[in-house]
């Protein structure tokens, strides 16, 4: 089995929304898995200068413009929520803690969590959100997200609204976004195969032409 | 005839070199024919506080590699200059100045300049290297640059030499720039089609399907 395309993201990025909806299609083309990876850009920033690309002026009414546009021609819905950028920690924490004990799970409640953000232009920035999504997307179903009345339903809300505060949880994201960074991470979204960064969602034609031809 | 495709481009960008061997063949295909607008991004930068993008911690290793990358799938040449970023002035001016007298020269000065520059690694901040690139490519003949006493050739180098100094030739690149600017160019390359904006060398697949649609 050859190894798994990394997808390095912040789910406060709309171009990382872009991509969320394309990546996993992508790589099972290839025969591929992908590990999806939530990071935190704006400790990035901190070492780069970076800033969110939306504030950025001139760049940032273009990339509004282009957002939009990309996501026509993807047929994706597209709003930016009313709060842009937002922090995404708690999304964060959630993800990683769910991650460990469900990956799929993990893997759908990132989805929704974009989609809310980006498809419906919905605040996912407080811990409420996020388990609320969790559980309309009846991921952490199982694993303590959700009514503990409810038939077939192990543990309850608590248990992920507790995993948000865990210092635990939260320890485990900022190891994340350190390997992230060590490891030359600096944008969103940012793809790894094989060893071989890609940045930005318009590089997914060449993630496509590099899995196909196994490098140029 | 509909209308032209306007490229902006800084001659010190290495994506618009690579967009600079691609985007007269896109428009073509369309039948559509390519204004090409050299700008100074450093007068850009100094409003959007955008900074080049190979100095940028992180991002710019990233760039490099992903310059020889692409530049490796469109089977082009690729070494970046010594002394990079550089300053483009003397070659905007000799482009303008240029056109003004003979367009399709100008945009062959506009590809040695590129060729010259990330094909071959070459300086091309100074005046004396532009004016030894249009020799060598054969533009400019007949307007100046080149040996007075060649057959076939009117005027000398020192026409070209002397616009890279006038007043109305420096007046008119400032002149474009702040045009460029007004109408929302902040980086390089960009593309204008029918009113659209396109930025960066990975859009110009984008700018493919708008031609062929006309829009979506």
């Amino acid at each position: 089995m050859p190894a798994p395309i990394d997808f390095y993201f912040d789910f406060s990025s709309p171009y990382g929304y872009l991509a969320s909806e394309q990546i996993d299609a992508l790589a099972a083309r290839h025969g591929r898995d992908v590990v999806w990876r939530p990071i935190l850009l704006g400790v990035v920033f901190q070492q780069t200068g970076g800033q969110p690309l939306l504030n950025i002026p001139l760049k940032g009414g273009y990339a509004r413009h282009d957002l939009a546009r990309s996501a026509r021609l993807l047929g994706l819905p597209f709003q930016l929520p009313s709060t842009f950028p937002f922090l995404s920690v708690a999304a964060c924490r959630a993800f990683y803690w769910l991650r460990d004990q469900d990956p799929a799970g993990a893997v759908a409640l990132a989805k929704a969590l974009y989609r809310e953000a980006f498809g419906k232009g919905g605040d996912i920035d407080s811990g409420e959100a996020v388990l609320r999504i969790a559980e309309s997307a009846g991921v952490g179903v199982g694993v303590g997200v959700g009514d503990a009345g409810g038939a077939g339903r192990a543990g309850g809300a608590g248990e992920m609204a507790a995993a948000l505060n865990d210092p635990a949880v939260k320890q485990r994201l900022r190891d994340e976004v350190s390997q992230a960074i060590s490891k030359g991470v600096f944008g969103s979204p940012l793809f790894v195969v094989d060893g071989e960064p890609f940045w930005g969602h318009d590089r997914l034609d060449q993630v496509d032409l590099w899995l196909q031809r196994g490098g140029w």
